[in-house]
């Protein structure tokens, strides 16, 4: 969200634009696909730990169930926008076609920080959320999804407060709940394995030996460590992960040319991600600014942390196949 | 809507501003009434006279509803944007809990010119808006009425659509309707003899003889012209009312010092609400421009035409009590 | 509640038979009304402000709706028994026809002592009751209001909680909401007023002469005052009230046989109830042992306290018409 | 429908009887299944382009569903009738319990030629059709399908039309949709197959080599030519088909003894289903009155085209096994 | 019903064609209100007192809900047909529409004789009928009455059941339940009030002083004695009734040039409606055939039993202002 | 039920609470499980052969439902009580638990004797339950079963009152049905299966040979009877099995050292499940009193009649591994 002057709906707008041209869609279905075809958005006050109540702003955009219900997730980030949740919308249609899934595009959030929210706070927030948009979502409606700081703690608090509200059990109202109340397996791993089994048929179209090849990776959460994971699995070799590092505030890229041991690192991980910088260095990686992430030697990179993030100005930096 | 560089919104809320000062509202109350507390905003894709479809922007926002179900008109217009929905929900709120009505605030919206939609493209327009927000308007929820370019011929398609959708009679669903088929009496004329009787109070506290006083009326709508009619039965002189001219594209204000005739303008009158200037002059009119309506002398003047008609600019035109 | 050994479900059953003997009601009529035809039980859970959660008890009983809906109060008690709440909406029936109401007869509760919860726990279980039975009350089934222990403000939560999961505007699902918030005018009144005006109606029949008789009263609580009120507006003479003595652990009866003042005793009582011993001497009146209230010298006795006050065991001490 | 005379309820009727005496049905049992459980009649307005309002009449009849949720088609043809629909809802009953699918018989109507109205006109006619039946419909009460000139784009107006008064999304309320909004696949080559593979087990039984054996077929509809398809794929030859000639008015039976080309004769077939004369000439076709397709010498007779259409009057112009 | 040959569904309709012809309707609103709106036909199976079930067909058809809910009786008659139900309803929505009521016109039926049902069975079939409609009528929707044979009891079951299945209170379903189950006063001389109302009226209209008018009435059921009873309060004379006879099998006309007196008949009168004979010639009554009510010598005459019993068969033997 | 001063409710909190502890359970959980999460407790008014009018009381338990809908049996008994359906209820929710089904725990009952009522009390009573509970139950909230005294008819009845109350089809409400009605196949022989099942397992952990083993089985009902069966086809021998035996008002044990046969003994047991004492004599049982049962030589002893059939009172009776 909210890097400065860009907007993640004219981007998406301008996006379709250019593929509606390609399709030659007709005038109809591109102002029909152009902008969602429903949106809410409505105040959750929610009663805080020291006893008052505080209004939050929150959103459900749903660009369009054509294809089946809407899916997606819900993010709670303090400079959310509508915009942003419209771009993402609208990206969550076109990800459901392109995989054929009967599903359309949606997407939710809400203005605020949850490190500033206790348990209770989050989980009023939670079903507050729940009690604006309820009649408009549902199983043959609009399934929501964990997203951007939200996990399945909070969506079973969304079940059980739509379940409340209907007064029967309705799992299929939202994904992503904790495995043993229903929820998926393998959610977690999912988003880093799907790159790799890509990464793993583009290597073969262009006939490059997995196991002779290197990646350097940008970013260490969830989508950037099982990626990792399976690229080592396949017979790959990461020479770089990295970190955004609370204390320095800077991002780091942690080097080891002959290859990284995703267990080693994840010890020396605190729970907000940040790798222990002296063990790592202990453990001989290397310690480089973030931003070196794509000037390491590799023959693959995979940016898994923010968007945008190989762009104009970095992208002489890239130094691949060498 | 869309004077340049004007914001109903933002207008509104400084408005909420100033009195929450005075009120000493707390923080939450604030926060909570600053803003809507649900948005609806959707395509309504509507089948076109020659075959295509179009789709449409329309808007339901509700306000607030902690003192009854939102009540409020729906606009067509086709510079119709959010923030003017929203501004207008906003007043709802106000005007409702001023006057001790047990109804909340809402307004409704759809950007569209019904000049150049024919009956049939308006009757899937007012359908289509329905079949977006039906579950979430109603008699106990949010009740729409006829607003900006929407009538009752508008408010029936509207109710039969909702009738349709949920098998039953729903004639509290909406309000404007024909008075023969459900609809109020006394509703044209309603805000012009509201404006009057308020007007009527003033002149008693403030110890003017209504039947001693004269008038000068900007517009000759619904507004202007119940409200004259009303003024001249308590026995005062309206010694001018003013118009928008369609075909010499500004606006005439017609001025009789010795009291203007109703009925004798309203047979010069157009379907578009345009005086015929000649005849007016004939029947002894004087034409002068629109904006000399507030340089005449009056003891009252009525600006019914739009809002902010009134500003620092041209107070100092004003020519009261000489 | 909870008088040692005493049942009033099984007293209530007893009243029933009597009167079912004398009304020669068949035995299928007896068996339906001899008991509750629906009856809910349910578990709580309320999160506490320590942020532990505790599990609540509550009822509702709806014992006969043939003649309208159901209707009666929520009791919160720490001793309350699905027996007391049996009894409690048989007598509803029988109310609600006897004077013939078309409403039939419940009444619910939770075993809890609100003074032990702070505001926030009894809304969280204001709410979680409703959430229990939601789909079983309302306008046109079953509308509880205010008893022991519970007010307007809870009856709002209750309100709002219903509004909230059936997403629409019901003010009828509930009576003894605050009045400016769709509540009855009178109510607080209306049972210490009622009591007088049958009152009057009875020394009417004896020909007996308000303005000369004396009443003794036990109470001063909300029945008690109001009826001590209207009495006196009446012009008759209140001669004592009673109270109980949070600190002296037990009952006094104020005695002045010139008459009391209810407002100067009003002055002196705290919010729990009870009249400032050393005050009310003060202002003259005699302070008794709180069963002396039957044996003033008074011509009308009102028992406006505990039910079952006026019995066997002290039948003899009343001192009437002497 | 409307052969002269013919009246389909009462054969449906006559052919339960029979063999209700058979099975020795309880009188009930008889009564129950000898009429419709439910039958809906209503009026639809339908918007015409001209802009007037047409009025069409419209059924769905429910005969049974012991079984499960009722299923049937929704016929479009202009003689039309209430008995029509009740025999073939009847038969639809017979068909899901002989193959013991657990469905009960439903079929619906309109009077109506669509060949006489535009595509908008039948989109708002197959709107109608549901706004009238939409409660009485649906996944778990009865479940509609393509008929006579009804076909899989009015499926998708009525499914959509129910989505849109039940704001979710429904693809079970209708089968028959196009194949990628959710329609079955095969379900053009069903009837026409499903014959087939009933012949071929009949010939099996008959220890009749299907190699070896020829077919006379009446029709080309999309039941014969599916069945000559499947039957020339599994070795059979056939001889003939039939169709009936808008030009000449009147049917031709199309014969050629060594075994006709489908495909050839495909494309020199109109969009009405008429085989152009002179060009199957050409192809070495003989054409013949349409009647004679039973007189062809042939092993197999496959009447694909009307109902009735083996009948005593021509029963020995059959010309088999010679 | 049923008289031979006669059908009240084509009568219906070619009185509303002349209508339509003098009121110069357009073409669709012709169609469409000559035909209901919407029809329900049914089985309703009903378990019989010696444990059998029968299969009974009932109906409810809804002429036209364009001015409110439709409304009308259930008749329950052996020769009940869907083409009476049909008129009947068309009638309604005349009656309703003529006065000015906001309901639309309905009717119901059931082909049945409630003299071969005993009372459980006769609550079975009135549940039954419910069953199979409920979600079709309602106080929104459509709202059935008591009607030929059937009465306030038969009201109560049918609202109970829907009671039942709705799970709440709606004493609106349905009008003519007992009074003090929330019935409307006066329902039963209703009818017979209405008459003289009218009469009245057109007396006051042709100068005729009622109280120099005599009456010749035929029938003595409902509609006849409650008329009889209004019109002897307002001073007139009846000087004839008739009823049909169990006995004789032909209906009398009870003559008695005097007047009769109501309540002396009414107590001679068995629950069949017949008059007894014997008894009604010792009170002074001339005994003469049925058809004789229009022959006796009286200023006005009241056909209170059956449609069309004024023909132009029988119109010669009128005998009036002689 | 009602063992004397036994209280199966009483039993299962206390054993609740000895594996809470060692669970080490948390306060709230406790409190949560120890009692049911909502009760119904309800009159059914059921209309008897003789026209009269009886009242049953029902009862249905919920649980718990965190762990799905609530799944458990519905009885009918003389004795039944509140406490004995609720103790059942929290086994539901225990046994769904332990084999990790997605299901809670319920349980109901109807206090009656089913012996004593005519099949079409029966079915009244079903009926009558449903209707009282039906917006309680149902696929997605709470699914019955049969269960002591009632069967696939009473379910059947059940069904259908649900389906005709929600006007659709749901054969996912209750299960138990007969299976040519969506029943589920072996539902008559899974206990008795099950156990054995169980039986096989825990012998392989024994090591012990099932082939050269021998039970003892109490009863001869549905479970014992399919016991008995699987054990005797994984090749043990059972020696004796026991029934209460109508006539003599106590239970023998029938035993026969070199095996029972089934088929022989349910030849000669009555629909009450007594076996001919005489006839089995004559196939070489020895009949000796009930409660040797458990005396006889026998590697297994199976307890297939009521529950705590061994206890301390007799556990010294036990005649194993001999």
């Amino acid at each position: 969200m909210a890097q400065k002057g860009f907007n993640a709906y004219k981007m998406a707008q301008e996006q379709f634009e250019k593929v509606a041209e390609l399709l030659e869609l007709d005038e109809t279905t591109r102002d029909l696909l152009m902008t969602p075809m429903r949106e809410y958005h409505f105040s959750i006050p929610v009663k805080m730990d020291d006893g008052s109540i505080k209004i939050f702003k929150g959103f459900r955009i749903q660009h369009n169930d054509a294809r089946g219900p809407c899916k997606g997730g819900i993010r709670f980030h303090p400079q959310e926008t509508a915009d942003t949740v419209r771009a993402l919308s609208m990206w969550m249609t076109w990800k459901c076609a392109v995989v054929d899934i009967p599903l359309g595009g949606g997407k939710g959030g809400v203005i605020c920080d949850p490190h500033d929210l206790s348990e209770r706070e989050q989980e009023n927030l939670c079903r507050g959320w729940v009690r604006q948009i309820a009649r408009d979502i549902g199983p043959i409606r609009d399934v929501p999804a964990p997203d951007v700081m939200t996990n399945s703690q909070h969506m079973l608090w969304m079940m059980d407060e739509y379940q409340a509200i209907f007064g029967a059990q309705y799992p299929g109202v939202i994904t992503g709940k904790p495995v043993d109340l229903g929820g998926s397996l393998g959610r977690t791993e999912a988003t880093g394995y799907g790159l790799v089994y890509i990464l793993r048929e583009a290597l073969k179209e262009n006939n490059i030996d997995i196991t002779k090849s290197t990646a350097s990776i940008e970013g260490f959460g969830n989508v950037a460590r099982y990626a990792a994971e399976l690229f080592i699995e396949y017979g790959g070799k990461v020479i770089s992960v990295s970190c955004w590092d609370q204390k320095d505030s800077c991002a780091y890229s942690y080097y080891r040319p002959e290859g990284i041991d995703i267990k080693e690192l994840v010890k020396i991980t605190d729970r907000f991600g940040t790798i222990d910088k002296k063990k790592a260095e202990g453990f001989g990686y290397k310690c480089c600014p973030g931003k070196d992430w794509l000037k390491h030697e590799a023959d693959i990179l995979i940016p898994a942390a923010l968007e945008n993030s190989i762009a104009k100005e970095n992208v002489n930096d890239i130094h691949l196949w060498c």
